[in-house]
């Protein structure tokens, strides 16, 4: 992991700290609620929420979710939620930060549907940048938030109050956005991660657009897990999202990565020493930890980035706020009008030019991808106070944005990840970039550099889930060496194969052993003589089984088992030759291979003091298959 | 298959034909290039070429192919093309239809180097319309082509030269390109097949871009198999092109496909009665042929479609030709001229705004295919003479793209076929359409729509390589029930199983009869007593082998199986408890299944005159396992 010196500033409890909580009956919903509202109100008005839910509503909900029949089957039990003021949720007003322009929204975003129906409590709807326009926070007619670090530095935005809620404690987690950065800045600035998916994973439907074309909904939480955790039950094809796709699953060993690093003389830290050195130490764990990394050049990624500002997507933006700013051009953030209204000047040609030259970075970007799994950069290159912010709003934020920029021009997906502190107090932050559709690349890297453990058990059960029910995956039967704790148990979870269960078999299976020096179990069909084996049942991909039967010993085959529980399914059964072995011992009444292996090493133990280390075998001779009379 | 009153009016030969009057020995690519010459002299200039190569270097190159050391090895070994002209080949000017814009290529295109690399002759450039702009073949300062239908009936546009090359038999295919529909058209309009594949499936490098957004490179030939032989070639990722996507394969059954049909009242023909009678003929013979229509609202495609000519994409032209345009306005036809001058008053946020409005249509049709697989339609709703074409230049191209205009903006793949005539001798065609990457999906219906039977023999070899280069597959050993002609092979085949090989097993096999009314084969290994067994070796989708497991006989296993060549695969094999199975024959001495059933017919047969049907066979019981001393 790395090595952070500094843990950042989360005062919060995590979803799954949540979750272990209300399981282990120490806290109920409304608890939970009442210490939100006390959290928020104790902050008093900080520049996070635009508004939050009022306590009647936040306790019905409480009270709703502690009359559920069956809380286990909810997710996010209880786990308080906030919302970016840009998407919408029924009955509540949608702001975008322009409060002239708030309307009251009639339907929920899917991507909050998801969450509540999952058992997650809405507190309320977090400050933004106005139209979400801008990296830095201060450009809101609300209160500026400042960032946790303090010394009056920024926020970053525009997902300020979603980064802020995390960071605070008051929430585990939070929606926000990110079209140039808006969701990987603001937790880079308050030491916290954010993971901005692949467009189209996450349905931007119910979102207020800022440039469609690249618009992502993206993710704050407190940890790299909580981030995986709530991606699992958002990202969800949405054929009303025109830019909707499917997730690609992977199973990740972020230690085999190729890590692309940039030659550190193409790093802008804009003068900044203190965050050069942070980067640095963080790089240099990296280069250690890490067998394999590239240098990649920056060039085509930083020259999309520069597309952004200086091409002609702000127009974009035109086609959603240009009526209103007609209209009401006081009610717009000066700074705001002065961005929208520079949209106009483009023309046509210019959009498809741009879109060409873009589409030329991509082919280069590309084919750098061949020679990486991800790219590591700092996430920003330096940190700004409020009033540097405003003092110079546009070249403050072109500086926020360097690292982020292309992002989303490039069809990228990224996370960002806290990587400790300069020696004068600021947050360091990490990014990983992958290809689109590599979340799952990203996450793991992600959550390798954020030290943390990856949340195998909660991920295990999603993907068992999700391979179940996409079809590609079989159910696998193991009896011997591939038990989770066996030695080729690793020729499963390689090929990306889960325990489901610890079962047995029905009582019609014989168990022999066969070899000397290197024995393996055999499981034999057998209608007398027959005993309850242990077995364990995994998932595989199907892709996988191939391999994992060649690799297997020679007598082995794949056949039907059938089950304890009287499912049958495919598993480890031994071909016809081993009857014929002469070294085969029926080993049935010690009732599995774990069982048979322990008598062993006992009685191995026992040898030393002159035991017969085979006494409790049987020769297979007097084996009868299955089916004789 | 569509019973076409007419089989169009193709003279030449199909990439089959020549492959295997090559293979014959009855041709050799020196005579075929005399005959292609003989054919493209003898129609004189009739607009389909712009240049052709000369007689010295076509020699030349048929002279450099006869003397390759393994003609086998390249599947268009002989075989003659042309490509449109706004693709580059080395060493040819690039016209685009526009000679003072024409410039010497320097470098060939990767379609055309793949066809090259596979053996193919390349004939020459094809006419156009100038710049790709127009689906009526008029609009070139060269000879302006006909339809081979006569009546001076247009040729379509823009890919005229294309479809007139395959339609006079001069080559069998040629590349073109589809922007709006420059691929389908033509070929509709001179009654022959064309196939515009989804976008980036074929590198667009080296073609002089229309819009690059929406450009495709489409293949017409004079038969839907020469169609998919040639993009089966030429399909492949390509870095530089920045749409390139990774073609899907799909195993396809155009009988089992649910059919979309729009209303009939949805339908335009523009008046022209004959054709709407030959369209209502043919859509008749859909609806008897096909278990499953349904009725498809045409209102979003269409929608889609008008939002080309009406919308800023004409400004994407802009971005090519601008500079020529502005710097030699003469050098350019009129009506290109006025068409692209047309671009220059569309803004930015014209084509941020038009690219929202198809985004909201293509989810629209994203939700349409929920309830088809492939959407036919006219490919065409009318047919125009040269002197309407002229007449009425706008008028009439807006008529011919009312079907094809929305493909591309959609992202749609299509292909036509030739349907019969109108009663006043005019072509009719139709066109299917899927959503992205269902290519294959689109190529089977047309096969399908085209009475041809896919060219199984050859696609397979192609799958079979594809699939193992993209390690999904798996080579399975079948030796009974599975076995090509025998009952469960439609277990394999409909999991995508392909049959690679017919060979034997290692000698150490036994092959034992199992059961008695559904008698199984069970192969057994053994150390004496074997023979080697004739078994079929397939490859299999690896998703597939558990299902095809599933389904096969309880006692049937999967292991290995060691071939006669000394090589190792899965295959069906017996468990264990075949051995104690009382109804047990070894029919090792028959040398295979088929082999043994053959036998038991004949002695069915003798049966009736009072043989012993299983006189041959030897019951089991003195079978011994391999490994026994």
């Amino acid at each position: 992991m790395f090595q952070s010196p500094h843990s950042g500033p989360v005062q919060g409890r995590s979803i799954h700290e949540l979750t272990t909580s209300y399981r282990a009956g120490e806290l109920t919903p409304t608890d939970l609620v009442e210490t939100v509202l006390g959290k928020i109100s104790e902050r008093g008005d900080d520049g996070t929420w635009i508004s939050v839910v009022d306590r009647f509503h936040l306790i019905l909900r409480a009270k709703e979710l502690e009359q559920h029949p069956n809380p286990a089957s909810l997710p996010l039990y209880g786990v308080p939620f906030g919302v970016k003021d840009s998407i919408d949720v029924a009955g509540l007003p949608t702001t975008v930060a322009c409060p002239e322009y708030a309307y009251q929204a009639a339907a929920t975003a899917p991507v909050v549907s998801r969450l509540l129906d999952a058992g997650a409590i809405l507190v309320g709807k977090t400050n933004l940048d106005q139209f979400a326009t801008g990296l830095n926070g201060t450009r809101t007619p609300y209160t500026v938030p400042r960032s946790v670090f303090g010394n009056d530095l920024i926020s970053g935005g525009s997902s300020s109050g979603s980064a802020l809620a995390v960071a605070t404690g008051e929430v585990p987690f939070t929606v926000a956005t990110d079209t140039a950065g808006s969701g990987r800045v603001p937790p880079a600035l308050n030491g916290i991660p954010g993971f901005k998916p692949s467009r189209g994973l996450i349905s931007t439907v119910g979102l207020v657009p800022a440039c469609r074309s690249l618009d992502c909904i993206s993710l704050i939480a407190s940890s790299v897990s909580d981030l995986s955790a709530v991606f699992d039950l958002v990202a969800a094809v949405d054929d009303r999202d025109p830019h909707s796709r499917m997730r690609q699953r992977d199973i990740c060993d972020a230690n085999n990565f190729r890590v692309g690093l940039p030659d550190v003389a193409e790093l802008e830290f804009f003068g900044d020493g203190p965050m050069r050195e942070a980067h640095l130490a963080a790089r240099t764990w990296i280069e250690r930890g890490f067998d394999r990394t590239a240098q990649i050049p920056l060039g085509p990624f930083l020259d999309a980035g520069a597309l952004l500002y200086s091409g002609p997507w702000v127009a974009e933006r035109l086609t959603e706020f240009g009526a209103f700013l007609a209209d009401r051009p006081d009610a717009v953030l000066p700074v705001i009008r002065s961005i929208l209204e520079g949209g106009s000047r483009y023309t046509a040609t210019d959009v498809f030019a741009a879109e060409h030259r873009l589409g030329e970075l991509r082919t280069r970007v590309a084919r750098l991808w061949r020679d990486m799994d991800v790219l590591i950069l700092p996430a920003v290159g330096t940190t700004f106070t409020v009033e540097q912010a405003v003092a110079d709003p546009v070249g403050t934020n072109t500086a926020l944005g360097h690292y982020t920029h292309f992002g989303n021009l490039l069809d990228l997906c990224a996370a960002v990840v806290p990587a400790g502190l300069t020696s004068d107090g600021r947050p360091a932050a990490l990014m990983v970039l992958g290809p689109a559709l590599a979340d799952d690349r990203v996450l793991a890297m992600a959550a390798r550099l954020a030290g943390e453990e990856t949340s195998a058990d909660h991920t295990s059960r999603r993907e068992v889930a999700d391979s179940i029910s996409a079809g590609s995956t079989t159910t696998l039967v193991v009896v011997g060496h591939h038990l989770s704790d066996q030695p080729r148990s690793n020729d499963l979870t390689s090929r990306g194969g889960l325990l489901v269960s610890r079962t047995f078999t029905a009582p019609n299976y014989r168990l022999l052993r066969v070899g000397d020096v290197s024995a393996v179990p055999a499981l034999v069909r057998a209608d007398s003589g027959g005993a309850p084996i242990e077995v364990e049942t995994w998932t595989l991909p199907s892709a996988g089984l191939v391999e994992v039967l060649s690799a297997a010993a020679e007598s082995v085959c794949l056949g039907r088992v059938l089950l304890a529980d009287g499912r049958s399914a495919i598993g480890f059964v031994a071909d016809a030759s081993v009857l014929a072995e002469p070294t085969a011992l029926d080993i049935t009444h010690f009732g599995g291979w774990r069982a048979y292996l322990a008598a062993q090493s006992e009685s191995h133990a026992a040898d030393s003091h002159g035991a017969d280390s085979h006494g409790a075998d049987s020769h297979a001779a007097d084996f009868q298959p299955a089916h004789l009379p």
